[in-house]
């Protein structure tokens, strides 16, 4: 894999150069994407021009590549929002997230493959690590090319698991950043509560390193890791969903984590935390109808049969069950906020198990929902290996707004893995 | 003016026709609109015809002819954002609220002039009281073409004081209601924290019965009046600012709603509120400056001085400036919380004063932008008129979420004023 933070060091230190960056993508693109098959869109003519610019190694991205979800709208790459509705659309603007990313010195490399409209029609692209193995959804692009090496940074997005639980599958780092901190403008809408945008990259300090460049925060801690956390093992109403690979990732990453200094107890999640579990897909299909109730009706041929039912099903939620449903998610976040008095971080299952075999379906959020509608910070740490030697993945989650720490954390929980 | 709620009754009692209502439309706009210039783009020949499909009368809305502010994605009619920028310009989808009218039964009879971006770059509207006024912004069109008969409803936005503002001009009802109940999908975006969907009607009535129709929730509220309310009477600390017009309507109101058996209280804002007042523009600006950054980045040239000086001053506010501002308007959320244990409903001012004359300004969002950065529901309410014959309005705002119950109570001050 190409690591954002360390590349981005050796080109500031005069050891490589965008230029040479951008062709060890482009080769690595060139040797793997005809297998994998995360990109929607690619102009590497322009990507390998644009990294030839003066001043580059400046910026706090030093001109590293990246690509973004093609759910996110470019003003120079085509645009498809992975439907055929949408074939060959060209935006007026670019999501401010992607301009954001340009402005740090990156350079959009390709846009990456989603699931239809990022709900769960796949995409083509397929595991780097077992190509007849599904990379996740829904964005299945971004954290396959950063598995196979093909780029060093890329943009996704989750609205129930569609970050944490590909960079599970395919064994990299998927950060879900507190909700909003990266603006979702410009982002095709299934759920506006719940549509958060995120990172993908090889290590925690990687996706650290890339959002303190991105936003202009202070979130690069890879010099800076946690001292003695207080973390709180979260198996939920839902463990006999998680299989044994699962199961043991988490008994794995406890144990180490403890035995690298932090204060570890087993918790169980309040009644309020288990009540809007529930209730998440009342939010989001409420909200998907309205979002994409055009493309229903107007579009519907060329929706998938997948989609069209399951939009039109979530045409008919009553305004007030979704009304209940707001209100239960209020509940849990000042019922988490309470939590994060006990704890500094939550240890958690990233998914049921490693990617499942086949492309046909993109593996279950069940386990990441929860954390989308709080809006809480999240992280995939990979590092740990299946009985089949699939990744298995292990998720962080931090405190709303304190991204910085939960970063620290993931990076401590990272190390102890990797150890 | 056209009542949307009378107009609807009397087309589902048989007393008249979708069809004839929307030839009163036009004709009103044949008669008014050369010189009051509300529409950006119409088309009544499209809405004629729609007005004569079967069934209408059996929809919520019955048919009723509605405008929604140029700043909303139509797929039907040219959408341009009051930018030179986007002249032309055709979206994909309706914005889900324009979709939700038509679904209610509303046709779109047209498009609503809007300030540039809806921002402060004055539409060409005139305010129908008096041309050499302005009617407000930036919902100008949509305040002004209700104003003088044009239309029974019209959709507008408000960032700081968009809706109430011109609604207050105008004389007319403006109704803000609770953050995010009308979707702000499809609106061109200025501050995604902040923007927020509005209606206008003639009377308080209207609003509730449309706000009911479109998105389904039990709001028409004509019936049901507000029984002896406790209301806070909220001069803040920006007193100083209103005039005396607005100072002798504010407490015209007290005095009628407390003789039609509202319990009075003058209240003082806790200091939390007071601050948040303060930045407000932080929140805006910082959003704003990413909303619009390629809009800046690319197409200057286009944009009013105005609006490029104050995007690109904007783009300099750091991001730790605007997170301690997002936790600044937490606080005030909490504490305008415990306020609403105390009262139900707070009256206040919904400008400094009448209109003011000219059309190179559209006045103060002084006493808006607070309770827009709070998302609680807001009213204005017409009915007063100052030293000088121009509408004055009188702003009721209500607990998040608690809009039936805020509507009812601004009918209770809408009548009291007009007894």
């Amino acid at each position: 894999m190409l690591h954002a933070r360390d590349l981005a060091a050796a080109i500031r230190a005069g050891r490589t150069t965008p230029r040479a960056a951008m062709e060890q993508v482009a080769a690595a693109i060139a040797a793997h994407d005809g297998q994998v098959q995360a990109f929607a869109a690619l102009d590497l003519d322009a990507a390998l021009a644009a990294s030839a610019a003066a001043g580059l190694a400046d910026l706090p991205l030093a001109g590293l590549a990246f690509g973004a979800k093609d759910i996110l709208d470019t003003r120079d790459l085509v645009t498809a929002y992975g439907s055929t509705l949408y074939a060959g659309y060209r935006p007026r603007t670019d999501a401010p997230v992607v301009a954001m990313t340009r402005r740090a010195g990156g350079i959009l490399a390709g846009k990456t493959a989603t699931t239809e409209f990022a709900f769960l029609e796949p995409a083509p692209t397929r595991n780097p690590h077992h190509p007849g193995h599904t990379p996740g959804g829904s964005s299945a692009g971004s954290a396959a090319a950063v598995a196979a090496g093909m780029l060093p940074l890329a943009l996704g997005t989750q609205t129930a698991g569609s970050v944490i639980r590909p960079a599970a599958f395919c064994g990299v780092t998927g950060y879900k950043p507190t909700f909003r901190m990266l603006p979702t403008l410009g982002m095709k809408t299934f759920s506006w509560h719940l549509d958060t945008i995120g990172l993908f990259a090889a290590r925690v300090r990687d996706v650290a390193f890339a959002a303190g460049a991105i936003t202009g925060r202070d979130l690069d801690i890879a010099d800076d890791p946690a001292v003695a956390p207080r973390i709180g093992i979260v198996r939920t109403a839902r463990a006999g969903e998680a299989g044994a690979d699962a199961h043991r990732a988490l008994d794995a990453a406890a144990r180490t984590v403890e035995a690298a200094g932090a204060r570890i107890r087993d918790l169980d999640l309040p009644p309020e935390l288990e009540a809007a579990d529930a209730i998440h897909g009342v939010i989001q299909d409420f909200e998907a109808a309205l979002a994409l109730g055009d493309e229903l009706a107007f579009g519907r041929e060329r929706l998938s049969p997948r989609l069209a039912a399951h939009l039109t099903a979530a045409a008919a939620i009553p305004a007030d069950t979704y009304d209940t449903a707001r209100r239960t998610a209020k509940r849990a976040r000042h019922a988490l906020g309470d939590l994060f008095g006990e704890v500094d971080a939550l240890l958690t299952f990233s998914a049921p198990g490693p990617a499942p075999e086949g492309l046909g379906a993109t593996g279950s959020p069940l386990f990441n929902r929860l954390w989308t509608l709080l809006g809480c910070p999240a992280i995939n740490v990979a590092g740990l290996v299946a009985g089949n030697g699939m990744p298995v993945g292990v998720q962080v989650v931090g405190r709303f707004g304190r991204d910085r720490q939960l970063l620290a954390i993931a990076e401590l929980v990272e190390s102890a893995i990797r150890r």
